[in-house]
């Protein structure tokens, strides 16, 4: 039978489950990659397990959000990652080196590999022909400990992409055009696979850009065939030996198909607050901005900061406008060097800041109070900027470019007419640098078994997880609507981030942004529910939006629909995640409303539906869990479970 | 008369007073400097005032402490600063500008001006023949609407200079080794003019240096002649014709003298917690570095991470150690990547940081708790890294690239003979890179005076000032030893500074360094009185360490000696600095004892002596206030002082 990428990379890797859309399949995990937000935590979990060393190909821990160091614990993180690194025989890239998708790609990128990270971003890798997923730090820890990964079977999206991108369009602008079209949860159960003639214009930088916010679309991963712009890749970081074709079976097809004329494409823009709140440029033109910043995993490639550096080059940005810098990597910023384009950029009035996530996770670069911030970034969750009340939109690089110049959010080919300018087509080299000496290697077994693990005093050992009780009654304590992210129900931030190592203490922060009483509530009720609408748990993979709320005593969450990684992520920590049949019930659902649940052992075992009492009224719930995952959510999690089967 | 350049620049500046060592002299302001974190109480002092339009020959704001953005708190201060600039007709530079002091001497030294500027290290100027002095930011308002400044009249500490440094010793090296000699209180009540033929090997940057770290001696300023050298510097920043001779008369002399053969150097570094604790490399060598922290007004010059880049050059830094490059401006940026530096640096492993103070004033880049960090900044108080349990270490570039490279303190002459390397020569363009755009000039008057001023949320006026009562009873809430910093009155650092336009927020970090209980005590306690040793409120020069704690309720702080700028703060908001006559007898007071203080105004009035009753013991103690310092402290302070006579 004719087979697509996605479906050749999931046969590849299968260790269990059927491949039909909807059930549980386990998958052989070829590589992960972790970053130092949620790295820590998973470090924390190898230890728990008791692990000597991991199984995987090659794991790799990254360090680039956690980056500024307002105080002793992100520096003593650095050393606690770096330690763990070398106990357990990881990789290891310390602080300065860059975003990890795009330094993974550039040093360990392989097609056809199969590679989960505990980074929502990790899907990244799908643009040279891998199946990457970014999952919860758990799935991390256990597949380095050489489980499979599991994941529910997505259907295969089939996007056709014909023409090519008209001047001051680029590869930003495609995936806000499906973000457009589909919105944040467009891709939720889904694998995006991009095909068709279209693809010969994107090089693999461009597909990395695509890939990345396949997560906006809630997608669990992005596919695109393993073809020549892959291999030009591999060779332009000296690795073309590595190249192997993975492209589609002629006649291959595809579970949901869609078309996408690139030629018919103009510049988009999403708007405050959300990815999918994506509109023409030109609708918005002339709104002041004061911010600009450039860079992040969204559009971490060469091409990106350079065509901005050409927009730039030879004039001043607005007086009015601070605009960040942040290059990708060690490795870009000697490219830029070398190309001319850091001078243009110094010159014309950019602010140069180290390499690595900078503002995109909040670390640092907070705009002013309701100030316009142009963003080549993948989110803009409120709050996410670090400032409470931002106004944070994401766009291009040409879009942002513009902006830079007039201070005003302005089309890039308005800008072009009013300039005089031609579109940026900037000349890469046919060689990338490439650092081998910034990746600290694994060291021998014999010689990690003696490294000890390096805690400062911020690093705390995970809370004991008691198992689910066969009966429920439990407050309401917090209501919301739709598409909850996890950077609002666990903030980010250089405020809370630092203590990323420190349950008891990261747990003061849960559900902040929505209800700064929460924790205080939450913690006098004990074991309580919270209510979401659809789409819950969007955004990033951070299993701390679970293990805060349920050191706070969370039992159950009832949504009309869950996002996928955080959907794992309270299987795999023991919360019971309970969706309405009928998603009109959360209307009747007031905070301080008891919920009662009898009888959850056996409904679990046997079934998936389940009848709730919520303030008195008979509300039918049901569970997506695969026996696996009761059996998890029946132990208390995926650690306790593992315990008692050792 | 013969005279020296010190006594030239005062007396081409004098405008009241006479010049004898010990009595007050006004001066004649012609340039002021503002950094953001003092800067933003200086605007609003401005605007308390009323001033229509600054008459300073150029007064300039820069923007290079607060520049970590982690809420909205710090960019709203930089659009407020912007607007002020504006308004009241100052130049602004921006955030990624770079250094104010480096940045101020490229764009505006002059031999024979006088500089005055909300900063400590504002006397670095004194590199071009100026005279430079770091005030509180209320000297400045004041100078800014016209008012000379008023200075107790130094005495002139002449060292003469001989030699030529030897290899891998370099201008750090000199600086150290007068704090070596005589600690961090040796230069008080001094003006330091060095001059001799040693000066003929030092360059402007090189005495930049020198002069920098005057502040460190408690010195008032730092001077160096304006000499072929300043000549050099300023044709190199393409102002050759701004230069003028400024040298000592032949047989000038000095009420101090002192002689230093630069040949007799080696590789000095000053031991945490305190710029003063020097000793030579050699004597601690071996000890495990984790940082090492490039950058900061104390070695801003090309030169200095030139030569860090050239003793790096292709190799790889230590695994362990974070190499933290601050480059000191947008300019110097780009003559580091004209000369192929930057490469080598991030070649190497260092991580290039955005241009600005950074880690300096604990702006991120805090060490791992206990953990050695070499760097070649001005100051170590104890954590103003922005860790608690920090190990700061000051020293020259040589000897940080030293660390970098093998993880432990390093003389660098010892890394030479291991990594046969010879000494580092940097050869440096002709022509410095100058930025003419970046900043921002003042607005023409009927512009300026259109513009309003910008205020986010976290920006309050000025508390009321109440004048001094005639009697004192009042607890003392706080005994301190010598040499208490400025840093550890009121903290500096990312979580502290964003409240520096909110006297009552800040209020709530007051002494916490030294007492966490301070503030409710004081606050409690209402008015109070504190007590501390020698050299009480060295270092920087922000006035919050006076109006914070006043917010609080301090009405007088008894102390063995004062710091000159703090000391000239608490006079200008209005609060009674006492010496004991008898430094013993600090012994016999308490937390908790009562002061009494009868007739101070009289006493102030007419004299210099005052008897306190101090937990029932009779104290003599006096003031070494000036006539007008008593007419301000009897008012409250400065403000309602002038308040009254308009």
């Amino acid at each position: 039978m004719a087979r697509n990428v996605s479906q050749k990379l999931v046969d590849a890797h299968l260790v269990g489950g059927e491949v039909t859309p909807g059930s549980e399949v386990g998958l052989r995990v070829d590589q992960t990659l972790c970053q130092d937000a949620t790295g820590t935590m998973v470090m924390l979990e190898l230890e728990a397990m008791g692990l000597d060393r991991i199984s995987t190909e090659l794991s790799v821990q990254y360090v680039d959000h956690n980056l500024l160091q307002t105080d002793e614990k992100n520096p003593d993180d650095h050393l606690f990652l770096q330690s763990a690194a070398r106990r357990f025989g990881l990789w290891f890239s310390q602080a300065g080196n860059g975003v990890s998708h795009p330094v993974h790609q550039a040093h360990f990128g392989r097609p056809g590999a199969l590679l989960i990270g505990s980074d929502s971003h990790t899907c990244a890798a799908g643009a040279l022909g891998m199946l990457a997923i970014g999952v919860g730090g758990l799935d991390v820890a256990m597949a380095m400990a050489g489980q499979p990964m599991y994941v529910t079977m997505p259907e295969i999206w089939g996007v056709e992409l014909t023409g090519e991108v008209p001047d001051w369009v680029s590869a930003k602008d495609v995936v806000l055009e499906m973000l457009r079209r589909h919105g944040v949860s467009g891709g939720a159960g889904r694998i995006i696979e991009y095909h068709g003639e279209g693809l010969e214009n994107l090089t693999a930088m461009d597909r990395h850009v695509i890939a990345n916010m396949g997560a906006e679309l809630g997608a669990t991963a992005t596919v695109f065939p393993a073809d020549d712009a892959a291999r030009d890749y591999l060779e332009a970081v000296g690795r073309g030996d590595e190249f192997e074709r993975w492209e589609a079976d002629p006649g291959a097809s595809y579970d949901v198909t869609e078309h996408l004329d690139l030629s018919g494409l103009q510049p988009l823009i999403a708007r405050p607050s959300s990815p999918g709140n994506v509109v023409p440029v030109a609708e918005v033109q002339d709104e002041e901005v004061f911010q600009v910043v450039v860079g992040s995993s969204a559009n971490p490639g060469l091409r990106d900061f350079a065509a901005v550096a050409e927009i730039l080059a030879g004039q001043r940005t607005h007086p009015q406008v601070s605009v960040d810098v942040n290059p990708t990597s060690r490795e870009m910023l000697t490219d830029l060097i070398t190309g001319g384009w850091l001078t243009q950029l110094i010159n014309a009035g950019a602010r140069l800041h180290q390499s690595g996530c900078m503002g995109c996770i909040g670390m640092g670069q907070a705009p002013a109070t309701g100030r316009n911030s142009l963003r080549t970034m993948p989110r803009n969750f409120p709050g996410r900027s670090g400032t409470e009340e931002d106004a944070v939109w994401l766009c291009s690089p040409e879009t942002a470019a513009a902006a830079a110049l007039t201070g005003r959010i302005t089309d890039p080919l308005t800008l072009a007419e009013s300039h005089g300018l031609s579109a940026p087509r900037p000349t890469l080299p046919e060689r990338y640098s490439v650092n081998h000496g910034m990746l600290e290697p694994p060291l021998p077994p014999e010689e990690a078994r003696n490294v000890e693990l390096v805690k400062g005093p911020n690093i705390l050992s995970l809370p004991d997880f008691d198992p689910i009780a066969d009966r429920l009654s439990a407050p309401v304590v917090l209501v919301m609507g739709d598409d909850v992210s996890t950077d609002e129900i666990m903030p980010a931030g250089s405020r809370v981030l630092p203590f990323r190592s420190n349950i008891p203490k990261i747990s003061e922060f849960t559900f902040t942004r929505i209800d700064p009483d929460y924790p205080a509530r939450a913690a006098a009720a004990g074991p309580h529910v919270v209510v979401a609408g659809a789409n819950y748990g969007q955004g990033s993979s951070r299993e701390h939006a679970v293990l805060a709320p349920r050191f706070l005593g969370l039992k159950a969450v009832i949504a009309q629909s869950f996002a996928r990684i955080h959907w794992q992520n309270l299987a795999n920590f023991g919360i019971l995640a309970l969706e309405f049949d009928d998603p009109a019930e959360q209307e009747h659902i007031t905070a301080g409303d008891t919920v009662e649940l009898d009888g959850i052992h056996e409904a679990l075992r046997h079934g998936s539906r389940l009848t709730a009492s919520i303030g008195g009224r008979e509300v039918a719930v049901h569970h997506r869990l695969s026996e696996r995952q009761v059996d998890m959510v029946l132990a208390g999690g995926r650690i306790p479970l593992a315990a008692r089967s050792t």
